[in-house]
């Protein structure tokens, strides 16, 4: 399946906060035909790093297909032959410089100046993402979504959906993620974070006309990778090794194990690609997130009571991003509330990118719920 | 129970990659007396950031005993009425700027040179700790310890004890410790280590004479303290609450959660008590660890045949330093190579921390198994 990116343009976004932001652009794609009645749309909400490339390839050379291609394309759970799949890339995206990312951010052109924003660009947050996932929306000429879902952050979008606009969707299939992140997840996204804030090169966040912070950025996306993993799969993939059989790590400080030498590598390729004000920005998107913002919901407990379209959600039990028992917590909140929700186990070795890397078991019940009509009941 | 601190002197210690140390000094402390057989000694191990402060206090007023001062002392588990308990600071032991710490390490004076060593320090091993305790052993005149014991990172100074010396105890007690760290935990360390060296202060480790890379290590220490803990415990204390309540984490990008603060504020207290140097070499040693390298081991599973001592080894279900499951299966490695294992599983909200906080429960256990005459059998 061969995709290709659009861009979206919206001339002003309101934020939350009472902000405007001018010349707003982000990079969506879709993945098969919306129909006539225009309600055959599934929105797939994508997760902290990354973008709105759910499926398919852009070109038959790309060595990986989009994150959840393991379900979604023709014939597959989610079904191309039936739905129109779509996802956009959010504000603040962090992949802010891979080509195939459009995004809006610090890193943008402010129209006023013809600078980048830089610390200018006002602080948003996940019901911002949705207000302009919302506006794509209504431009397409949807007015209710067959289902809104997305793993993680994406999963959170989906909260948002969910409580910000109860009625603009048939289903929800929150993945991976639980409907407030905790004390302990506002923690580690400050982790996340502090790389930047330590590199010189950060500068406060004014760096676009001179050297970036990347070995700030690049540490984040390390910590992050590995938070996102599981000790089954790094033990068993790196073991003891050295990073190079003849440079044994007691020999030298500097010298590494293989597993050090292989996260650091993936997280410097990354931030190649990346932006480290975008990633601080999605760390504070993220820290604040309580789903209804967009309604003015001031609580979580207050937001996940406007929810009223049916749930499936999936957790993963080694998850050490969101844990179990927080999504777990969340799905019983919603039955409290009187949704009707389903829930299964993602398994696999992955910790939270289960929820990505695993999914494809899933894939046969995430096909009958989005067959299901809604008014039967579960 | 009061306690004084005492220096350890050692004219030379050769390190087992061949280096020699001169003028090796080490703080240690003792609870009970030793008796005339030299038969009752017990030394307790220190985890990754602790000192061989394990119990009692050193004035009346100070706001908080050692470590495990719920198992340590007159009438408890380990009863300094029958027990002589002693245990001493490691080499590079991270706290080489607390007043009651006294180690060795790149903060200390190079007798060559009369500057600190910074990087010129040779590398360490915990083998390299214990051949540093071995000769505070030899020096009480210990030929035989009644036990070695130790949480976490004390809990590898037992199994290289036990695998190096397997004559010289008569019982360990490792606990949450595995007999060796993993791929996982190997990233983690790296992951502790990094915002040193993201730190301009830290220079190539050369920051003597200037300011020192406080940020980094404050940094480092906080990852430390979150990893070491768990959700549960984060959350119920901090929930979603503010810094400050009058400043939204949302109005601005440094306004922060509660919760943030509070694990900002406890990694940059320890780290002006600390030294970053000593913390790089602290993460060498743990990464590097194997068991039995005293003897000359050259994997865990080698060094692990070498124990013979009875063992008694907890673990804990939500550790997320050293898994259960790592833990598990070195007792079970330890079984199959014939040793007598008891285990038991540490019930608390704290992760890994419940090792220390949480240690009280199994103080009948532990009393029993240090009573216990090892020919008796289990």
């Amino acid at each position: 399946m061969l995709v290709a990116k659009k861009i979206f343009e919206l001339p002003v976004l309101t934020t939350l906060s009472g902000k405007t932001i001018g010349n707003v652009r982000i990079g969506w794609e879709s993945y098969g035909t919306l129909n006539a009645e225009r309600s055959n749309a599934i929105l797939v909400c994508h997760f902290f790093s990354g973008t709105s490339h759910a499926a398919g390839k852009y070109q038959e050379n790309d060595p990986l297909p989009g994150y959840w291609d393991a379900i979604i394309g023709p014939g597959k759970a989610i079904d191309t032959n039936k739905y129109f799949v779509f996802s956009s890339d959010t504000l603040v995206n962090v992949n802010a410089n891979d080509p195939m990312v459009t995004t809006t951010g610090p890193a943008s052109i402010d129209p006023a100046t013809g600078k980048p924003y830089g610390m200018s660009f006002p602080l948003v947050t996940i019901g911002d993402f949705v207000r302009a996932q919302k506006a794509l929306v209504d431009h397409l000429g949807i007015q209710k979504l067959h289902a809104v879902m997305g793993p993680s952050m994406g999963g959170l979008q989906t909260y948002e959906w969910a409580a910000s606009y109860p009625d603009m969707m048939e289903r929800i299939v929150p993945v991976i993620a639980a409907g407030a992140p905790g004390a302990w997840l506002i923690a580690w996204l400050n982790v996340w974070a502090a790389p930047i804030h330590l590199d010189p090169n950060w500068n406060g966040g004014d760096y676009y006309d001179r050297a970036a912070p990347l070995a700030g950025l690049a540490e984040a996306i390390k910590i992050i990778g590995l938070q996102a993993n599981h000790f089954e799969w790094v033990d068993a993939t790196y073991g003891a090794n050295f990073a190079r059989a003849d440079l044994d790590p007691l020999a030298a400080l500097d010298n590494k194990f293989a597993v050090e030498a292989a996260f650091e590598a993936a997280g410097a390729a990354r931030a190649a690609l990346s932006d480290a004000n975008h990633l601080l920005y999605l760390v504070k998107a993220n820290q604040a997130f309580i789903p209804g913002s967009g309604a003015g919901a001031k609580s979580a407990s207050e937001g996940l009571k406007r929810i009223k379209a049916p749930a499936l959600i999936l957790h993963t039990p080694t998850d050490q991003v969101f844990p179990a028992s927080w999504v777990k917590a969340t799905a019983q909140a919603l039955v409290d509330n009187g949704v009707r929700v389903e829930s299964a186990e993602i398994v696999g070795p992955f910790g939270h990118l289960n929820g990505l890397y695993a999914i494809a078991p899933q894939g046969g019940q995430i096909a009958d719920f989005l067959a299901r009509p809604v008014a039967a009941g579960m």
